[in-house]
């Protein structure tokens, strides 16, 4: 694009955590302009005045989702709850706009998996033959030509991530994968929920999800994908008691010839600017990535045994959600992977 | 015992959290008389003026721990760093004190493995060989005729707890056994150490103990014991940003003919008074059992495949520690086993 | 009543934090018998299943709330939201059931009063004038006496005791209150509320109702009384990232000659079972009191001005809501005081 | 300075929170070169070891604090406890080099109210007398000449910002002020201390320093500057379970004719770019500064009464430390003076 010229960016449902978290990093952005963002319940009121921690940053009111406007925009990011992005985005992309969509419309590829998982049939399946899985670590070059793209779910960013070398060098029984995984309760979205009341979910620790959580067919065929083949993965999410964080525990049975793991990761991961292998030993904290777009990577073999564990942490909100889809906006753009990503955790 | 008379008590190591919360829960035992809370650094100190929580419930100071003193006692228990009990333990039994240990001293059998792990080595082996390991739902008749009861520590109470039915059946492969366990930051104990800190350990979650925690060696010595053989475990311990709870998330391979694993968990716990296992489909919050003795666990076989999920609850300062040393203590002295252990968890 | 006999208790409106804490507590209570609680959304369920912490402590279904039902109880606890018990109470004292009412419906007085704050108009003004306020360091004999006892709010629990020694002996401005208070986020209720949700109120502090809180009419009410004159009162209410717990800073005044103001709270609490005075220069913790009937009270002039600052601390769901309902209880019923009400506060 | 030349900068103290957050802002800021930052425990380690969120960002290790290498620098920051930086700025000052100190050393204007609080004399007095107090809202311009600057305390920021304006136009009592403030635990720093840990002041909220805080004589100083008279001052801070914020809650008698106080403090801080006056009605949370250089305040007269309460919020280790001090170094400097200093606060 013109170096000077800046993206017309739009957001569709702007109220929710992964909403907020897209203005806060896109008011900083170097090479974006906030033209729209939307919100049936809102609409007319200062975006601020919902978010006062953008007061002073963004002068702009929440819009009524219309076709009209957002296709003024050279790209729009879905933060809306499923089922929503499925229906416009067909008419957006006739319109010439790019799009990210930050839920689950189009992450799986099969639309009779997204109607069991999911519970309504898919609106659009010819747009989701084209949408692209936009993990950038797996995909990068069909980001880039993508027209749309399906920003990956925050479990299955840190669990694939995670697995990703293991499973590339055959390295693990691909049928047995433990993916034993911890969310903040920013998780579950900004719902007047029971559940992720602060008196529920502070000073507490629980498992849910047990019997099926909707990432594990994510997870599984982004994992079949690399593997050419399916695979086999326990998936046990828990709910954490804090705000922001996902620190997935992943446990393989070690096949094949011993390899060097530290070694193998940071090879893997040397040119990628949002995976971050540890020192080896290491156990990373989620908070040492509160507020960034890293994941933090530890790959451990206790007792020299036949079990590999790695430790992979990122923060939901970001890596797992708006920083990602922002990264996956670069991309498609042209413009440098990093831009507008550069922030540090906030630590303590 | 005489219906009337109180049992003798003493504390060893007043001012930790297990200190406290023994002293919490004896000041309400029907059956106790708390006669000697030790600390040498608050010797002569007021009780409730380091824990006001017990001001109008207890009228005691700290004194000097002090042989002629405790062997006063008819039951001593230790709330001590590891490798001071067993240097204090030989004296008071031959006092005729009976003694539980709730640190670490007695609870690995071989001394050899007590010095690899805990960097000492073993003060009076003669007496770690009569020391009873003192898990009630394993040990209970045993526990019963100790002079010298180990209390087990919290992590191996969640865990082996949780693994126990399926072992006794030999329902999974005893050799790749996973534990994830999460703990509140109060398993770290009262010391002022900078990875407790609210700053450091709220709102984040880590492993730690990764390459090989103290507690590996006791829950595989415990599991071994009902195998009759070695077991293979790898267990990652976590750190949760709250005070008290213990989830152990245990993953077992299944093997042999299909059971029925809720029936199996029921039946082995029916009669059990501290362990509740809940209705299939279940996920037990730790808040569940805060404050409380009970241990709660639910079984679950994701998608019916060939990995069994246990999950296990309990508060590490009860069930974990305190709780369970007195439950042993009841059953030691011939008590109701849950005499003074009724309470309620404190929910929300 | 005869010693052996249980009082047969019923409570409407079973499912909020107030109710599962009055069923934490009377489950315990060697005089209670649990005939009914109630609930709409809930009846025909187990209420362990809402309350996982009571399994294998209560075996009771939530049921409808009824008359003729809670009219077999000797006393009836009303833990609904506000406008909810006035409409029931009179058929209850007719029936000779003695009630306490843990809402705001029995507080105020004045009933144009109740109208201005809680926007409706009084149902049963005639049932208001015999009401008698349940705070039982003020009022203990009315209480003993009454048919129907509106239990205090929590702030106005932990603000009155804190400025009754003062004004009770004129010695602060009573025109120039301040009560400057900070609630956990249980005060809020066990409601999906957006502001209540962790990730809004954890990790934040902030004042709410600063324009006026509807403890407001209530606590100027309570020290009204005690003055025998109207008060003027600042009273700012501030949302706590915890859940338990109400800590209130006071501000008054100094007026006429100087008193030894330790000394005059020590005298004025001596024979108060639940409440305690600090030692001089204390500053209580809120959690020295949590999930205990307990109020501890420090009293300070800071550099020696003529600013007295008192420092009143209580669990917001125990001595300020179900545990002074439960000692209302036992004074209306001339069981010992503190029946059902020795816990000790959970700490940490 | 010269557009293109970047500003060297040195830290001293570099390993505690405030020192942490130096650096975390520094990296990000566009006319600034790190050239050391020093601690003699942690020399030759590298910084991101100590705080992984700097991973990627700082290849720098932790010097040996050295006259000559700081000599080097432009500007120095003193991170370090009291009573370091005054032995070590005279020496700095003479080699030409600019400070900012974080810490109390030369906040007080009268020595012997420093040793009072402070408990030892003061090395340099000299130095003391040209030290400007850095609160850019009240002495811009002085600051911008300064060779040395007193960084303000965390409270004292948000307290004297609130009470400012009512002050600067002689609207209240002067001696009657009350400032009950409340702050998270980040302010007693990264210290092992054992009323730190997160098993001691989670889930819990009390006041502490009652008879008198070390920011009592420095918001009082500044408040009598303002009033060119002293002023009477009540200040009660809270320890809050939260890990940053501090929320003022200021109270004052109003006197003279009515104002418009609204208007007052939108006029006072319209050019102010980190001073933030809410909305009329509003109550600012401590959340919507949390990472960012804002102090946000609401003005109310509740009830229309002669009690005025402002309610004021900042980060306390941004504006109410390392922010505040960057802000400083960019008006020494003649950087504009919120370059480097636009985060937007971290929410949820």
């Amino acid at each position: 694009m013109n170096q000077g010229a800046k993206l017309k960016i739009g957001i569709v449902g702007g109220t929710g955590y992964t909403g907020v978290e897209l203005l806060r990093l896109l008011v900083q952005h170097p090479n974006v302009e906030l033209t729209a963002v939307t919100s049936r319940s809102e609409a007319g009121q200062d975006v601020h005045a919902l978010y006062p921690n953008l007061r002073g940053h963004l002068d702009l009111q929440f819009s009524q989702p219309d076709l009209d406007n957002l296709s003024q925009c050279d790209l729009v990011f879905f933060a809306t709850p499923n089922g929503v992005a499925m229906k416009l985005v067909p008419g957006l992309l006739q319109a010439g706009v790019r799009v990210v969509d930050l839920a689950a419309d189009f992450r799986l590829k099969d639309p009779s998996l997204w109607q069991q998982w999911y519970g309504m049939p898919h609106a659009c399946e010819d747009v989701l033959e084209q949408a692209v899985y936009g993990l950038p670590e797996m995909n990068r070059s069909q980001i880039a030509e993508a027209k749309i793209v399906a920003n990956p779910g925050c479990y299955p960013t840190a669990v694939q991530l995670g697995f990703l070398p293991l499973l590339e060098r055959g390295l693990i029984d691909p049928m047995h994968l433990i993916a034993d995984a911890k969310s903040g309760v920013s998780g579950a979205g900004r719902e007047a929920k029971l559940g992720s009341l602060l008196c529920e979910a502070s000073e507490s620790f629980k498992a849910y999800g047990v019997s099926g959580h909707r990432h594990l067919p994510e997870i599984s065929q982004g994992l079949a994908e690399v593997m050419g083949a399916p695979v086999g993965l326990t998936f046990i999410p828990h709910l954490t008691p804090m705000i922001r964080g996902i620190h997935a525990t992943l446990y393989g049975r070690l096949q094949g010839a011993a390899a060097d793991l530290q070694a193998l990761f940071e090879s893997r991961f040397k040119d990628e600017p949002f995976v971050d292998v540890m020192p080896a030993g290491s156990a990373p904290e989620t908070r040492s990535v509160k507020g960034s777009n890293q994941c933090r990577i530890a790959v451990h073999v206790p007792q020299g045994g036949d079990t590999v564990v790695v430790l992979s942490v990122i923060d939901n909100l970001v890596k797992g959600a708006a920083g990602q889809a922002i990264q996956n906006m670069n991309i498609m753009c042209g413009l440098p992977e990093s831009a507008g990503l550069n922030q540090v955790a906030l630590m303590p």
